[in-house]
């Protein structure tokens, strides 16, 4: 399976023209990086978690994007009000599982959260999509030959037990949906120093999904775009602190060229 | 009615020889670059939330800002709390209503707050002061010829009703009190494109209002010097990350050159 | 008491090459900057405060931060667990009474804290280590020559009473244990214009706490790279905005080098 470097510049700029409404129940460390972010790409952000209205924005929202980072009572609860009501609606759930593996409450509200309303999407690094898929599942992956390999075997059976598109990112980002799966390779080592892109590109293809209803499709052009943007952010700068400043500034500037020249995807 | 930019200098001079300290309650998007921008601008920031001590805080601070961007249960009771205690002090409310008419719980929230305590400043965009004038106010601005026309109407409506001053910032400001009114043109297209500077501007009247009891001039001295820092800071910007930094240091090297140069105020 | 550079720079060479996970219950302000702090130095950073985890976080943790910035009832509740557990662990605990004597709720929340608990190290400015100390053990200072000796005399007896290290920064960094004490003499004056550089410091003495057991030589470690990476910032500023930039891309990039030709302590 494979994308062409045209399908993602053109979900771009579906993500410009339609500046869709992603509403995000996420983390505290990293609100503001990811509404600067989704900003950036063209996206409209809105945050807000109160079980009184997280329906309602729902309601005027083209996509949700969940994330565990920074859990508690209240904000789970709101998360299963707004997940249900995405669902009725039909707007794509992305699902952000931080520290899933963890801590017992982490793991378990993930698991709860998708056995209750199956995300469209799910990002989240190995551990934490091995942490998603019980044990008894797991166990089917212990003659992999390796982490990667465990990690894959869970995300095929994630995929297949949501019907959903599930991202295991890290050097490469890996993208499965049941039977397909396409690999990222762009990216820079400097980009795990700066916290919370991983969130941020979770936020990003809450973006594509709510303007391109291929939900493989629109992850892939999501962590493409991370991906690119980061290793022109890594080449103007001196350290992590700039790489976040310039991050932004490469997804606001992102060109067509620099996709087509940069994307390095199998 | 005309400002001097000889009143916005000296009004700034005031803030950073008095360093007021400015109690916030507000959403945690933009806690960061509030506290960042109060800083830069030379007033003395702090966030406090917990109904168990607004009071005091307002007890020791010049001004109190309450913004509702990223609000819920108990932060609706402690922004209560802390307005009848800044009134009964007498220092300025400024109030941001992030949000309202976006959802219910919003524009309830709002509309409850400004009838308990009547805030000395409001500043919000064009649909967020239109949504809290109620829908019998506003049949009096159906035959307005424009969208801008009819915000105007609520912003003077709203002025009237609570005896302040209510700002409608966008591509141009415009502050009224009452029959008085004023302009600001100053401002970059690439700042609605960073998080949560509508919040900041927000904050800085919340700095001027305490140390200018003209809350008319403190406002408008407030909204150019955010309009002006962004025009200084797009010019040496190649995007909104670059912006965002490049603003703060815009803010806290302002000198009365630059404000008398570029004040476009009318 | 004098510690060298060479025992700095082995510090940070441990931080580095261990990168341990520091546990932050910290305040809404500084999530962001604290998480890409501890990133730069090279530590692993997580934000958690729900009752329903933090013990389990502790259970995974090298370090526990406790930051009041932004209390509320249910955080108070946590950090109190997360204490506990930390203590029975056995790894250090690291206080930042963040505006303690500004309200009552902060200061006996503080006071509380610490008689339940000791932390291994407070960092605080002047006034919070003073309102940690209760009157009648401030008497004693009474007849102290300025209100930094009046500090110090607090830090002592503070320091005495916990059996831990009690930072007290400024622009000169004291670090007290019972009857040793160094200062540090880095930093710029631009650093206080930068929202939660102090709560960075108490996250980075975490960081240092949690691979270095001797607890004065860690304080004292993580006071200097804060001080060293803030001047190498400054002069690469224009400003508070660019500083928070630099400052991380400083903490990154910093070499033995730089420590020893910067390094002032007595």
């Amino acid at each position: 399976m494979k994308l062409t470097a045209k399908e993602i510049i053109e979900d771009l700029e579906f993500v410009r023209a339609k500046s869709p409404l992603v509403h995000n129940i996420t983390n505290y460390v990293v609100m503001n990086s990811t509404a600067n972010a989704l900003l950036a790409v063209g996206a409209s952000p809105v945050m807000a978690h109160a079980v009184e209205e997280v329906e309602d924005m729902v309601g005027i929202a083209a996509a949700l994007v969940i994330n565990i980072g920074t859990l508690s009572g209240h904000w789970v609860e709101a998360m299963f009000k707004a997940a249900r009501r995405a669902k009725n609606k039909g707007i794509p759930i992305v699902l952000d599982p931080v520290g899933a593996g963890a801590t017992p409450y982490r793991t378990r509200t993930v698991r709860e959260l998708i056995q209750t309303v199956p995300p469209a999407i799910v990002r989240g690094n190995a551990s934490e999509i091995m942490a998603m898929v019980d044990d008894s599942a797991k166990t089917k992956g212990v003659d992999s030959a390796s982490a990667t390999e465990a990690a894959m075997d869970s995300a095929r059976h994630l995929s297949q037990q949501l019907g959903g598109v599930v991202c295991v990112s890290g050097e490469t980002d890996t993208i499965i949906h049941k039977d397909k799966m396409v690999l990222i390779r762009n990216g820079h080592a400097l980009m795990p120093k700066v916290t919370g892109l991983g969130c941020t590109a979770t936020a990003l293809c809450g973006a594509f999904a709510a303007v391109e209803p291929d939900f493989f499709r629109a992850t892939a052009a999501a962590m493409a775009m991370m991906g690119i943007a980061g290793e022109i952010a890594a080449e103007k700068s001196s350290g992590p602190g700039s790489l976040q400043v310039q991050f932004l500034d490469a997804l606001y500037n992102m060109t067509g060229a620099d996709i087509e020249k940069r994307l390095k995807m199998a």
